[in-house]
């Protein structure tokens, strides 16, 4: 801790930055971390740099809160030996950084205060894999999921002791925020993955409106909202569980298929989303109706009719970003899903649908799960509180 | 070209989507190419997603509008045997399909319509290497860049015969427009490299107001603006050219520097930005000046000092973005710059600053160029015409 100590006193006293309060200013301002420059006036406000989502509380944020533009999904590795008083330690250090980077304030030897500045609804969401809980000694309330047939799961992707999930509107303070917050996890973990996706940028729809995704589908349509996340998402003590599945898209069987083969396989229109039983994005899908050959308008083997689940306590909150990689020299694109999923329980909500959907779904001829990792999202904290103090202290 | 066709007339019938038509439509009311599914009013217009830069006209956009918020640098290699003919087919079809998805209309057989109606801002621009000029039998006005001391170039992010600068303000719409446009190359070249990069989200800082790159640095306040960048940038004939440097920031030893030190290497405050000779981002540097200890306050081996030009026709419009790949196990960063710059000539502007750069920068104790391709930046084209019909018709 020294070498944080004398980096904390020498930048600030160095860069005259002033760490919090210099921030502070900036952050209500609304600008930049430098002094403006010249006089000018903006036709609008800009308040997607600013914006900023409490951290603190009984629930951990980045959950409930619709989905900012960017995300890194960070693993770690604890490595051998690590015991319940290392992660206590790790936990409080993070907390303190995440507290104040979602702020818009420069975390604690902070090495680029300048780009903590416009938090852009900055989350930052802690989850424990099975092994943080074996390293600190305890039962862990959640384990590997099964393995599924249709898995094609690379360990490049899969598995972690420890998860962060950073997600922000802006793609620079995810970059800052994952460096500075990897650097302060390094002493007590190794990196074992990060997978970083994204979704529409600010203002290119509402928040309300259903985005599309690398396939084309408007995703997240049955998706709770509003007050049908809290039974679907939340245990009393404010403690969840998540699910990330890395899921490629295999574009180059998808791109020749005819529009009306891809609304099969998942069981709405392309364009409109509508159930294929209905007109209208969200009319409720009707199993039971005929079409005009008499087959079922909901395919069974549709995605959405394998998928569904209509007891609210048995939802899951899918929370899915895009990921779009380089792709080979013959031009086939590295594109998917990072498929994140809260719910209360994994075994009771997850499992089930995934697999309904491993045993039967159409869509699973041009989709391939290639990484999967399980975590226990520990409740939310207080100030002067930490992430995981009810688990590790 | 049968693929091609059947693609186009199967996919509007059956989706029922009448390409062209439909998207103009969407593109209108600022929607999603779904009909609203629920009435709604939104608080304010998103004008973000619709957004469009023209694309015909003598010059090629991409160039001199402020950079969008992302971008996909796509480098071809073409295939032995490649001739003037061929390449005038590939410019033929690659121009049709820009020309329609910068304006939100989707490509003649695109197989993901939907997601070319929120353009965003897209352009692209297309550079045209030296093996380009071989294949057609005809003299490059470019050449490879002299070798730097510098350099510790890797192949993989080096050369091109065909370069496509895909910008948009949403990652979706450059994932769909690289997707697009790959396919369509296919028959005729081989993906060289992709590189990817940002700058900050629309709306999280006003245009006008200098952005951060990966370093912390105010990086652009020097560039030429309005009517600075015509004497720069183009030739009489509406032509330019470009250089793509990718440039690695050693992060874990910049990070450790106080941050006067990290001033002085640039020549300016990190703060501020304004150069260590004055107090305000856009003071003149003063190169003359002595500070307290009589030295120059614009320390001679200073990136500033180093590349300042002053000639207004010898300056280059740099167009750079940001990186940020998976760090390593240890947690160290994979960062840096896709430096792209602009300019009438190579080897008159580009060239002279290079070499300042690498005979003499403190900068480049923290910074590695590991990547690096030149093109030549045909004029643009009026409805009708194709990019490359003066060079190749
Ligand atoms: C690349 C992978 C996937 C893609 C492209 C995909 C796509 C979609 C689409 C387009 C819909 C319909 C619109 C909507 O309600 O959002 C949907 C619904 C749904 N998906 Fe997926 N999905 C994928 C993977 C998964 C996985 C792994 C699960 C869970 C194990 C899942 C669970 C669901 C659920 C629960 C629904 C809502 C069903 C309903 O009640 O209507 N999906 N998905
Ligand atoms: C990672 C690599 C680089 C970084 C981080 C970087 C950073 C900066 C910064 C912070 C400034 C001062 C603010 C500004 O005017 O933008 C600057 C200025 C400048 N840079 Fe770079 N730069 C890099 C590479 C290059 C390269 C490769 C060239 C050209 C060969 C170049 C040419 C210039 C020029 C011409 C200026 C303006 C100088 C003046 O007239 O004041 N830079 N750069």
């Amino acid at each position: 801790m020294t070498t944080r100590r004398h980096l904390l006193a020498g930048g600030a006293a160095v860069a005259g930055l002033g760490v919090a309060a210099g921030a502070a200013v900036v952050a209500t301002t609304g600008r930049d971390a430098a002094p403006a420059p010249v006089a000018r006036t903006d036709a609008a406000p800009l308040t997607t740099g600013t914006a900023t989502v409490p951290f603190h509380g009984p629930r951990q944020a980045g959950i409930a809160e619709d989905p900012p533009a960017h995300a890194a999904f960070v693993a770690f590795t604890l490595p051998g030996g690590t015991d319940r008083r290392a992660l206590a330690r790790m936990m409080r250090l993070l907390t303190d950084d995440v507290a104040r980077l979602t702020q818009g304030v420069p975390a604690l030897g902070d090495t680029d205060a300048t780009l903590a500045v416009l938090p852009a609804r900055l989350t930052v969401t802690f989850g424990f894999g099975p092994g943080l809980y074996r390293a600190a000694g305890l039962a862990a309330p959640i384990a590997d999921l099964p393995a599924f047939r249709i898995d094609r799961l690379e360990s490049r992707w899969s598995g972690g002791d420890l998860l962060l999930q950073i997600c922000a509107d802006d793609p620079l303070t995810v970059a800052h925020t994952q460096r500075m917050l990897i650097k302060d996890t390094r002493p007590f973990a190794a990196v074992r993955w990060v997978q970083q996706g994204f979704r529409r940028s600010p203002g290119v729809q509402a928040p309300e409106h259903t985005q599309r995704n690398v396939l084309g589908q408007l995703d997240g349509t049955a998706n709770p909202r509003g007050a049908e996340i809290d039974p679907a998402v939340w245990n009393p003590d404010g403690s969840s569980t998540l699910v990330v599945r890395r899921i490629r898209a295999e574009m180059e069987t998808w791109d020749i298929l005819a529009a009306s083969d891809k609304e099969n396989a998942v069981g709405r229109r392309l364009e409109s989303g509508a159930p294929l039983s209905g007109t209208q994005e969200r009319d409720e899908p009707d199993f039971a109706r005929l079409d005009d050959s008499g087959l079922p308008a909901m395919p069974d083997f549709a995605h959405v009719t394998r998928a569904r689940v209509t007891d609210p306590k048995l939802k899951i909150l899918r929370r899915p970003y895009n990921y779009d990689g380089v792709p080979n020299a013959a031009g086939h694109p590295d594109s998917g899903l990072i498929f994140a999923s809260y719910q209360r329980s994994i075994t009771e909500q997850y499992v089930p649908i995934q697999r309904r959907l491993a045993e039967k779904d159409l869509l699973n001829e041009w989709i391939t799960p290639i990484g999967s990792a399980v975590f226990a999202v520990p409740p939310g904290c207080d100030e002067g509180g930490w992430v995981g103090e009810r688990v590790l202290g």
